[in-house]
């Protein structure tokens, strides 16, 4: 199942993906939280929606909006969690906060619930007062149920699904300001989209491909199998010390080929579009403003 | 005008302190949330609750909770912004994310929804399997208006109120992890309370004055007036980017004083007590479980 938040005919509506069609579950007021409660509310929930509504609107005819598009805590990340792209950042000279290539401990940052946008929204660079605008195609994780102290093996019971989202940073900002909230969590510099797959639906994430083009130029190429800590050693780790929440987000690090990797940095610029692609959960698309 | 969120009777409750009564202005599902939208609210919705309820409750029979119990997003907070403090830190060889002793921008963090707690509740140092909990006693700043790009001149009038707060830390953690996330977001690792102070109740910010005591014994003195990054130059830097919303927490910073900053550390174990105390904001006391 794809779960959606649209907009169509001024409405915000949520629902899912059937075919060609986006079927409406919520519309109005409550369509802004109507996939975080589905989130919350699990297996009944989803039934209710799949034989819920008989209205439908064709996806040509929709404007997709981030599936969660105001989440309910800021979205949690994963830095250097790909080999090959901790040694471009380790060597860029941008990264401010380790000593060590390969982290020996997964390295948790968060970014501001006010930098989730969606696939079409402009990525507003000129905010970047340093014009050191990157970009990070990640997959992100979303939780279902309620984890504290789940092991490794229990881990994917606590996946609700999957969806492609990009870590777009000012390097300046996260280099200056040490921790990274003040150069990751801008305004817009989060898009997630264009929908949520649900886990039976991905079936094996670890097979997931990511690619990220910039202005039609591969950029990014990575299996999700490369990740350096996987998604249940995520989870495990995190929720040791830490209680996370249905509708949590997890960005799961990106892989090399990120700006910074170029000498001299290739940075974006306005009028530039990115294209963060994973395999079943679509292609999110940004123009930076 | 000192607003509370607190239990009485079993019942969950919200409200302000008149003399010696709490005063309840809503009570029940609604409570948890209430502090949260009359903040967002503003002048009218105090008002409103000032003229409200006839309903009291001696504050000797109610049970404090957290001010907003369920933040609206994770906790800002601002890291060595002391220069006593930023000299230990850096000397205690548990900041793995600088180089530089005195930061040149500010440097911030969150701290997770999961992790706040209210006075009287047990800190669970027995979740930080690396047996370093360390306290920071801090001021904590809430935000009362929506803030992008307000310039220091403005800032203080996006200013709601102040609370005390303690950043509890697992020091091991927030170290080999890199990014503090982990290290500082462990649950009720963010006790916040007794009450939020109103701007104007608390006149001249920079003139108070935090104590932190463990067992009893004065860890922690400072004048708000020290702060390296000051108030409006904190919200300046943050809105600049990034959109803060009423009801945000901005946790300034921790003075010297901390355990690290002994050699050896002093940690915290089972049964210590933590009080931290700002003039006007009231005490702060949680015990370590």
């Amino acid at each position: 199942m794809k779960l959606i938040t649209f907009e169509f005919d001024g409405i915000v509506a949520a629902g899912y993906i059937d075919g060609g069609d986006a079927v409406v579950c919520a519309e109005g007021d409550e369509a802004h939280r109507a996939v975080l409660d589905v989130i919350s509310g699990g297996e009944a929930a989803l039934a209710t929606w799949r034989k819920g509504s008989a209205r439908r609107v064709p996806l040509g005819g929709i404007r997709f909006l981030a599936p969660i598009p105001a989440p309910l805590r800021d979205v949690f990340c994963v830095g250097k969690n790909y080999y090959a792209h901790a040694a471009e950042f380790h060597s860029s000279g941008f990264d401010s906060s380790a000593k060590e290539q390969v982290p020996s401990h997964p390295v948790i940052f968060t970014k501001a619930t006010t930098s989730v946008c969606g696939p079409g929204d402009i990525v507003k660079g000129s905010l970047d007062p340093t014009n050191s605008v990157d970009y990070e195609g990640e997959l992100g994780v979303v939780i279902g149920k309620r984890c504290f102290q789940v092991s490794r093996e229990a881990a994917y019971d606590h996946v609700f699904g999957y969806v492609a989202l990009n870590d777009v940073t000012s390097r300046e900002l996260q280099k200056k300001h040490n921790q990274w909230v003040i150069g990751k969590g801008i305004d817009t510099f989060c898009p997630i989209g264009p929908w949520i797959a649900t886990a039976d639906e991905v079936g094996d994430v670890t097979e997931l491909e990511l690619c990220t083009e910039i202005n039609g130029e591969m950029r990014q190429r990575a299996k999700v199998s490369d990740l350096i800590f996987d998604i249940p050693t995520l989870i495990e780790t995190m929720s040791r010390t830490m209680t996370l929440l249905p509708g949590d987000i997890i960005a799961t690090g990106t892989p090399v080929g990120v700006g910074i990797g170029f000498k001299p940095p290739k940075y974006l610029s306005a009028g530039d579009t990115m294209r963060v692609s994973i395999t079943g959960l679509g292609t999110l698309e940004n123009t930076i403003g």
